[in-house]
């Protein structure tokens, strides 16, 4: 589907979010307008719940309507950030219609017709789309960064990850969810009942993201195996993983111990991170310099640090840190986008 | 230094605590009560800055003195919970003296006179004590602990380890900063500078316990490594490892990928972690089981769960949840001293 025509770059694009109203589609309409994003008409849609709400765009309100198949009539890009369900239902008939769904949802990410893309590390996959482009688990998007970056320099074998997510990775629920908890210790209350994460959030940390499937490991942790070897299509890739949630807003981080073939110093990986678009090395042990959730909130790079070689074997460990809401969903889906309209797709 | 003769265990023996008021010597009181340790004398001492005050031991209120050779005198046992810098000046005072020092400080713990000791793992080294015993870092004893339980029904060949660790590792200090920062954010204020860690604690997770040594590694990273070898008399043992400070008050949890040979199936580990004295198996996804830190304060077991093989080679994965002030630290001295009576040692 590669075009030979000079991308029009500039042509305002109709663009509809759904789930306008939820943490990822706030974040969206944030970094659209952030980015310059050519947009002409912008279409807010989310479920019924949501709908008769409004959002702000480009400093004006936008009416939330249904996501229902016509509003996807005559739209460029629908970008969708709601419930696997929704994306089920509706993505294809954003397709049928000629546009494209990007999804960050978990729906379509595995279907061998659905590029599942970040554009700095697999941004060519965008030109197979049929209609659907998946956009990765919020997870996935910071680990493969980095090995996007270090595949550069050598062959990469095997890793073993242990996650650290934040609340947000469940959405807004999760944030209010950790919110009322902080709240009620803050006063001195007994902390309410859990409905977001299978135990208490607040003051703890729940090695259980999502759900469990059959095998004991968590869905959260399925995709990261799954969708980690897709997007850098090597479904050799060994990664052994733990996913565990804490209590912290916004900004997922990973411990990380990679296994490359040859072994990498920690100045050639540091080298070639640094070098790699969308990731920031912040790595000075010296000045206590290392990134934290805190640090890689609100920014659109993949932040790494502590850098260093196992003590025992010669693998690497890296620490890694990116805003869930931002490079793990809203900007990449948004790059994805950019990504499409530079190769003349859109 | 075995002895011969049947040990008296109802004896009140003669108990000093170098550091009571800390988070560990409140805690080493509480579980001198619970276990009806046989305490004939007890006294309670501290810094200078912290003499004058009071503790409180089987319903009296106890004066605080200040930790001075002379109050040694006629000590069976002295549990030090206070600093490094402490213990290495008094420990030595209380073997001069005859009596026996059980140090929760870094101090000792590597020197080759001194035993590091977890009962249920190497309660025999105890034997060699030469006046002062070392107790293993809150971090390294829940580790060292499942271990244990499984280097019975297999050959342990490596592990690759991260940490989540609570704020009372870094004693009451760390837990006021919490505490601080936490209110903070309830009310809407701006966070407190971090003084306790090296970035804001509360909403946050930061990958660096203690300081960095010069290698890159943290000196609490530095200890599981060194901490793990010597109590489990294996130098081959490789461990790798980050270790992440959390908010969380009380309780260290541990996210470990163990290379045994032969491999284990997890219904081996299981059974073989069931079995072993100090600790529980919490470990049932498809009813959402699994210990979390708000579980394993206030225990004195070692809590397991998430026992599964890994997807991509014959490792096992744990995720380890331990009381850092209990199993971590106060019981696990009270536990030496309790071996030292059982051998007729004191």
């Amino acid at each position: 589907m590669a075009s030979n025509t000079t991308p029009d770059l500039s042509r305002g694009r109709t663009v509809a979010i759904v789930g306008a109203t939820g943490a990822v589609g706030e974040v969206l309409l944030r970094v659209l307008e952030e980015r310059a994003f050519p947009v002409g008409e912008l279409r807010a849609l989310a479920s019924e719940r949501s709908a008769g709400t409004t959002v702000r765009f480009r400093g004006r309100e936008l009416p939330v309507e249904v996501a229902k198949p016509a509003a996807f009539d005559g739209a460029d890009l629908v970008f969708f950030a709601a419930t696997g369900a929704l994306s089920k239902e509706l993505a294809p008939e954003v397709a049928k219609r000629g546009g494209i769904a990007i999804d960050k949802s978990n729906t379509w990410r595995m279907d061998p017709q659905v590029p599942l893309v970040i554009p700095e590390v697999n941004g060519a996959a965008v030109e197979k789309h049929q209609g659907i482009i998946a956009n990765p688990n919020c997870t996935t998007t910071p680990f493969v960064m980095a090995l996007g970056a270090l595949r550069g320099v050598a062959k990469l074998k095997s890793a073993v990850v242990t996650t650290l997510q934040s609340v947000t990775g469940a959405g807004l629920p999760g944030l209010e969810e950790l919110d009322r908890q902080l709240h009620a210790v803050a006063a001195g209350q007994p902390v309410p009942a859990p409905k977001q994460f299978a135990a208490q959030i607040v003051n703890n940390v729940v090695p259980l993201c999502e759900t469990f499937t059959d095998n004991g490991y968590s869905t959260e942790e399925m995709k990261l195996l799954f969708e980690t070897r897709k997007i850098l299509d090597d479904p050799g890739f060994n990664v052994a993983m733990t996913c565990v949630r804490v209590p912290v807003p916004v900004g997922h981080s990973a411990s990380v111990l990679l296994e490359t073939a040859p072994a990498l110093t920690p100045e050639a990986a540091r080298a070639a991170l640094a070098a790699f678009p969308g990731v920031r090395v912040m790595d000075d042990p010296k000045h206590n310099v290392f990134p934290t959730p805190a640090d890689g909130a609100g920014s659109d790079d993949i932040l790494v640090g502590r850098i260093r070689r196992d003590l025992t074997s010669d693998r690497l460990w890296l620490w890694t840190v990116g805003d869930n809401l931002r490079k793990g969903a809203a900007t990449n889906a948004v790059q994805i986008a950019e990504e499409l309209m530079r190769r003349g797709l859109r």
